[in-house]
């Protein structure tokens, strides 16, 4: 509980509580309520607007002025404001929208002067007008550098009921609200001040399609019907167990909730139960586990891909994955089996090439103990300051069993042949931390009729993906290239397009087929792979998310691939996956195949990674089913390409 | 001729060319040839590849050497280069395909070393993959500073037994060849050295719509095979009536002429024939119009739009402008018909506003004294400059009939109320140099009950339009938001997506519903407007082509709207077509919607565009007829949003 935020908790009020705020505020705080939002405007600005609209007199809009807006000489800041309904900027009426547009813009700027942090907007009302709706909400967002605007949404049409404020689909489609969504906000070049304040329906949506949707999206608030609530038993409101795991969920994107008509419904524990009961909720959020404490703050942050070629890893990088309480089993497993397959008897040369401050080089030595079986460990290692603890521990734990070399793996001169080479260099894509330069260069230290390496071969794996929050992210970065980066990241408020990944490449090691040219030229460790993925819903492809998978030795097997994730694997925290970004978002329709391909690039002193989109509709027939034609419709630009934002210094 | 650069002709050779290249090319002089393509590499190379390939071995890749490329010490300034149809970045076989990314750089690079000015790249094989030969090609470009890459493609499918290198469609599609050249080319990124050396069939191709789509790109050579020629009666080579349109017609873009197998079909005049032919054709072009010597320079060159208000026009400006032929031509006639339209022995006050170096008060007095009328003429002008030369013709020509007055037209006190308000002010967008905000600030002078304003309206009218040329120039600007700017253009290398143009909205004068408050807050005229546009063939949207039409007065109009421009309004010089660019290209599929909207905002100090454009596929049944169901599959963005690229001051 300790690592979660408050819930802030709220109500919307009424016309009849603007007379006084003042009083109105001071009781909400007495009640427990977080904020109240109130309307904007008053009715006598509506009444002057519509005299206006209907003697077509564009003349002299109508000021701000006390009699027509909320005061501003309260104090504020637990105060929402919600612009009024009968503002339509997407008016069918050319006349009504430019009004609505203008009083829009002064609403805002008004709100803004009086320091309210949050607007609601309504919903737009014409599916055939988002786009000026839109445009008119995106100028309206420059009326104000502070205020974050929430625009009004049911789920999707199945809650059409208790919103019924836009037209209808011709054919009811789950995700036709969060289409609506998605126009506004590209419109809005995903704005950070523009967010949705979601109306949580009565009846939830079938299709879990539509809430792992909007949970991508920037939800700044939850608004919550009286009449949503059942009564239980003893007639107090409660929430249905379905509405109570989906507010839950949401609860982790630290939503206002905004309680919406409490004095109309009359339940036991009068209007302050629902109030109540939504604190209640939320206290009785589970803790978190191990893992969810040990990433917290990472979600959806993005991080650069560590160097270790280039750049010496701090202590703290090494302490936090040497905690990975299920990564060094499997390598110890590996290594145990590693050591079985060899003669009994004899003595078994092992590498551990990057030994960082020395988790593997503990693994061998426990495997071959309790095998006991005679090694000679070799452990490697560039860093001068990890060097440092290796040399500790040698000193207080190892003794002369490990023989320290202070070295690039590259160009590590052994006195003897080895027979199991161990490294643990493996990035969140298999390769992008260069494991496969690394152990082809010191894969001549290996015994070449038997020696191992561990890992044996990792493959990488890739998925498009749906993550506006990351994208938003990335745009406001002003590096040169952001788009031409990938990024490590615990990828959360996302959404999968597809529920496959697809694997691209492989490496094996080691690699017998080299020759000492090509540690210069590395054109062996080039790769391409081409992938491609149904979706059926419609979305938007923000970018790739990337994972990898590793044989270590035998069966024993890593994989951070979401689809094969175990339950051991499951609390691995050494890799969070890795994403490659689109520099322009590409709308994909339902029914469409996203064909993704990627290289993998070097010129001998650098590895990069190129990839690009390409995006095909699958034609139906008038008879419903496919005809098995593909028409291309979009394509994203060749990202990366010759490495211009981004590479792995060899 | 004289503004026509000389053609450059060359030809193909072959590998037996490459034995004594010095002596070639000082043949070839000797033959009045300008240059000579030759293959890069010799046969040896690709015997030392093809083993490699057949057993796998990736070990070590040949390097470029003596015996397997170009002598690189000839005097090399007339000679192209043409790498092997072997090299085939685009093989099935990765091996191969990697093996072919290799050469081909290496051969790139050396090309460059050796100071070859032009590549020629043979076309991608396989249809499934383009994107890889683009990506390899993309990478071959970075291995050059300046040499020029042309893909060799032929023009459409239906040449396809001319140049057997690709696949063909399932559906034979014209624009086939043509999808394959943008694929290639967006992947690249519209690189400014990469083009097409488009292959001339024997037959050309029946729709109009293949040759117009490749005139809006970089065709920097045109391949002309002997078999392409007919004979004449004497037995001579020549090119039907269709070819030499066509090749007259891509003269204007200034290709290379490169002649193939001149040897092997056995002419009357011997292979120097082909030359001489060609040089003729060149020659017979006809010279120049009056209206084209005008606009040379001027094709395809961006210029920002005038902000006559804001800025002071040079006299060199004003001396282009009254060169017009038409234009003033017919302001006299509606000055005319207004004059003749008032009673026949009162005095008319008529007003030229902005009058520049006086064109229109000219006009104005030869109008009055054809129809015996007493006027009283004002001409104001705010530019100091403009006004001297006012001075001096009042001087000389005018005398006391015509008043000068020093002044912005929005603050000029007239001693007496005015009959006839001429202004010029019209951009190509109609109201883009603020014709509104300037007529409605001198509308207060404006008889109420019977003035007349000249021009009483106009009209602004789109076209989404395909035009890399232009896309490709406007991505080397490295000013903030060059997406976010109209430009004021030529527009010739560019193809029309539609037939048709759109009227978005329209200006009326005088707006007699307008309060002095309008003025400054100006919402009055704050306009939008949506375009829908059906197109039949694959494109691609580079942004929009923006005209205007007028009504002068009565019914003397003016028009640069494409369609309607009748033989007198087209030597009209006065005003080029408005673009509005695309930040990213939309790619269209053929039988799609592109939906233009349009807004015209204001802020009371300045007034801008803002733009967006939404593309429908429609869907057709498996009878091959619509089914009336669209489905939206790409949006731009919202350009120039809040004016954020570009303005133009009150």
């Amino acid at each position: 509980m300790a690592d979660r935020p408050p819930a802030r908790i709220g109500y919307l009020g009424s016309q009849q509580d603007q007379t006084n705020i003042e009083n109105l505020l001071a009781q909400s705080v007495t009640d427990g309520y977080d904020f109240v939002v109130l309307p904007l405007s008053k009715p006598r600005l509506r009444e002057r607007i519509q005299q206006q609209i209907s003697a077509s007199a564009i003349s002299r809009l109508p000021q701000a002025s006390a009699t027509q807006l909320l005061d501003s000489d309260v104090n504020i800041t637990t105060l929402g404001a919600a612009t009024r309904a009968w503002i339509e900027p997407d008016s069918k009426d050319d006349l009504a929208a430019s009004i609505s547009k203008e009083i829009l813009h002064r609403e805002i700027e008004y709100a803004s002067y009086c320091g309210i942090p949050h607007i609601i907007l309504p919903a737009p009302k014409r599916r055939h007008r988002i786009v000026q709706y839109a445009q008119a909400l995106k100028s309206a967002l420059g009326c104000s550098t502070h205020a974050q605007v929430s625009v009004h949404l049911p789920i999707s049409e199945e809650d059409f009921q208790s919103s019924p404020t836009l037209e209808k689909t011709i054919q009811s489609d789950p995700l036709s609200l969060w289409e609506v969504w998605n126009t506004i906000r590209s419109v809005c070049d995903y704005h950070p001040r523009l967010s949705v304040a979601l109306q949580i329906p009565p009846r939830l949506p079938v299709n879990p399609v539509v809430l792992n949707r909007w949970f991508t999206e920037p939800i700044k608030a939850l608004v919550i019907s009286s009449n949503t609530f059942l009564s239980n038993a003893k007639g107090f409101p409660v929430l249905s167990k379905t509405h109570q795991l989906m507010i839950t969920r949401f609860m982790a994107l630290n939503p206002f909730v905004i309680l919406q008509d409490t004095d109309t419904l009359e339940r036991n524990g009068g209007k302050l139960s629902y109030l109540q009961y939504i604190r209640y909720l939320h206290r009785s959020i589970p803790p978190s586990t191990a893992t969810e404490r040990f990433t917290a703050g990472y979600q959806d942050f993005l991080q650069t891909p560590l160097q270790p070629l280039m750049d010496n890893l701090e202590s703290m990088t090494y302490e936090v994955f040497e905690k990975d309480p299920v990564k060094y089993s499997l390598y110890e497993k590996a290594i145990h089996k590693a050591l079985s397959a060899r003669p009994k008897n004899g003595l078994v040369i092992v590498a551990v090439v990057g030994a960082g401050r020395g988790p593997l080089v503990t693994c061998t030595l426990r495997a071959a103990r309790e095998l006991g079986r005679t090694i000679e460990l070799f452990a490697i290692e560039k860093n001068p300051n990890a060097f440092v603890t290796l040399q500790r521990r040698k000193a207080e734990e190892w003794g002369e069993r490990v023989q320290l070399v202070r070295s690039d793996i590259r160009s590590w001169d052994p006195p003897i042949l080895v027979d199991i080479l161990i490294s643990e260099l493996l990035g969140s894509f298999g390769d992008n931390e260069l494991s496969p330069e690394c152990i082809d260069g010191a894969q001549r230290v290996l015994n070449p009729d038997r020696g191992i390496s561990i890992p044996a071969s990792y493959t990488a794996h890739i998925t498009p993906i749906m993550t506006p929050k990351l994208y938003a992210n990335i745009s406001k970065y002003t590096a040169p290239s952001p788009y031409d980066t990938p990024y490590v990241v615990l990828l959360t408020a996302f959404d999968s397009l597809s529920n496959e990944t697809a694997q691209i490449w492989e490496f094996q090691h080691p690699n017998l087929s080299i020759v000492p040219e090509n540690l210069k030229d590395n054109v062996h460790n080039r790769r391409s792979g081409k992938a491609s993925f149904h979706v059926g819903d419609a979305g938007v492809v923000h970018g790739i998310a990337g994972y990898f998978e590793a044989v270590l030795y035998g069966d024993i097997e890593l994989s951070i691939r979401p689809n094969s994730i175990d339950k051991k694997n499951k609390d691995m925290i050494s890799w969070f996956p890795i994403f490659f970004p689109l520099k322009t978002p590409i709308y994909v329709p339902q029914n469409c195949d996203i064909q993704v391909m990627f290289w993998r690039e070097t010129d001998g002193r650098k590895v990069w990674y190129e990839w690009i989109v390409e995006v095909f509709m699958n034609v139906t027939g008038s008879d419903g089913f496919m005809t098995g034609r593909k028409i291309k419709i979009s394509m994203s630009d060749l990202h990366n390409a010759g490495g211009k934002g981004s590479h792995i210094g060899m």
